[in-house]
């Protein structure tokens, strides 16, 4: 990828904090900020993050504060496993700190951060669709249950019908049809109700797996965005500070982190574009083809029913055109 | 009515109580047999027997026994009202304790019961009808309910269908079609739903108005029966006693009031008859024009509803003609 189509800053203006305070002072004023409105603004490094730089238990030894920047005290007995250890503790809490700080910065409006527009605005649309077909899909096993109910009720009624047609031979043909009729509909209704299922059980799948394994990567690329933002700002930050013998090492080693940390951050860009672009056409056939199954199973189900019920209806005609019959009433007959 | 006819006690050999023993000692043992089951066989008087001979409230005066066959001491000051309330109380009781005892017999299975095979049939089957419509009734009522809550979720899928078609270009038309269907489908559902609604609220009518109407006059029908056999049968203990000055006018008496009830009796038999033929031709015709409705109005439905679908179903072919319209894959493009 050229640059320039490296995605940019936003056009906050870039922060001027940290060029007359230190980074804990930063970090203090930050959280006095923070109201209970960004409690659920800690950053969270995805998993990716903690295996390579989890902090491992503390197995006896006394607590180490690796952000304060004291030099650690390392016993003799401690052999290199241990120093390693502490150094993936030092690197991971430095890590967190940079994030969560980051994160404090753009929810209280005072940093800049990497936007991609089509990236974003890709992501909102999966978000604001799953929770559409999550919609669908509970509407859908409602219908399902509704349905349920309605064939069984019909079962009933055609059962309670067919015994009132053996019961009363005066009624024998009204309640046979009616009895048959809704026999018919509370068996064809289980083939529907099967449709419906399939059609939920489709919708699920579509929400639960596979949506869900892309927002996989839509969280680890958020993460990914964040580090690098973080790592960024501190960069800039060094760059607009002075030039000497102490600043240039640590110019450097922050140039080396932003370029480890951009490459990350393009990786999982890339990689989430193509996963969504995989997810779109996944997505669009696979509710093709629900969509098409449900309508045909609906159609299915009432052209089927009415073709019963033209039959039905054409003999309940023909015994209506000898109307009354056995209707004779008792007074006419005395 | 001619004597062939009239309705004669069933073979149960006619009890030969009373004979050796005063009304008073059968009623006590009569009363020491009454186990807890039979606790709903005290005679209740039908209304028209309360009217008749209710007691009146004892406004002041002593309590009276009329049936311990007691002379009632009549002060001076009380007048014949009072004289007429008591006596009608008197009437009251005795009636009250001679029906009582004619039913107990018949539970015991010692008395005898005047059996009029053809209605009693009818009383049954009218019974057994108003169970079975009533559980008709309770069905389509819950039918009715279910095809309501069915409507409603079909009327919130089609809109949120509606929905994703205009958010979802590449799934407009699927999304559409199905939004019209289940749109349409909830539309014609309240259509089939006031037609049940009318099938229940007809139901309804004929069992909780019109046959609970004849029941009322199968009730007086009971009542005037365990009357007549009640006086028939103390007739018929008199006429095996024995006939001297004592008894004669105490059988005069019994002889004009098995006749007095026996006419009741043959009256209310007779009405009950032609009321239950009334209402079997009602029954019938009401039946007849419920259970054509309700056919019609479920065919009507799905026929409805297989023309719309079958409209949209000819679109969706159209559609499916052209297949995968937008649909190239990103990978093929590229």
């Amino acid at each position: 990828m050229d640059d320039a189509q490296r995605p940019l800053p936003t056009n906050a203006s870039l922060s001027s904090n940290g060029r007359d305070q230190s980074h804990q002072e930063m970090f203090q004023r930050d959280l006095l900020c923070m109201d209970s409105s960004f409690a659920d603004a800690t950053y969270t490094p995805n998993a990716s993050t903690l295996t390579d730089a989890s902090p491992p238990p503390y197995e006896g030894e006394a607590p180490v504060h690796p952000q304060s920047g004291s030099p650690v005290v390392i016993n003799d007995s401690l052999r290199n496993p241990t120093i390693e250890k502490l150094e993936r503790v030092r690197k991971w809490s430095v890590n967190t700190y940079k994030c969560t700080r980051q994160m404090l910065s753009e929810k209280l409006g005072r940093g800049s951060r990497t936007v991609d527009l089509n990236l974003e605005a890709s992501i909102e649309k999966l978000r604001d669709l799953r929770s559409r077909y999550d919609n669908v899909t509970k509407l859908a096993q409602t219908l399902a249950s509704q349905t349920a109910q309605v064939t069984q009720t019909q079962k009933l009624l055609g059962d309670v019908f067919a015994d009132l047609s053996i019961k009363t031979p005066e009624l024998h043909e009204e309640f046979g049809f009616n009895a048959d009729t809704q026999k018919f509909l509370s068996k064809n209704g289980e083939t529907l109700l099967k449709s419906i299922n399939s059609f939920t059980a489709g919708m699920n799948t579509l929400v639960n797996q596979t949506i869900e394994d892309t927002m996989v990567n839509v969280k680890q690329y958020e993460n990914a965005r964040i580090e690098y933002d973080a790592y960024r700002t501190d960069l800039e930050e060094l760059n607009l500070g002075p030039r000497d013998a102490t600043t240039l090492p640590k110019i450097e080693q922050a140039q080396l982190l932003y370029q480890q940390h951009r490459q990350k951050y393009e990786k999982m860009r890339d990689d989430l574009t193509i996963k969504l672009k995989l997810l779109e056409e996944n997505r669009v056939k696979v509710l093709q083809k629900q969509l098409i199954l449900l309508h045909s199973a609906v159609a299915a189900y009432y052209a089927g029913n009415q073709q019963k019920l033209n039959q039905t209806l054409q003999q309940f005609h023909s015994r209506l055109r000898t109307p009354d019959t056995g209707l004779q009433s008792w007074l006419e007959e005395c």
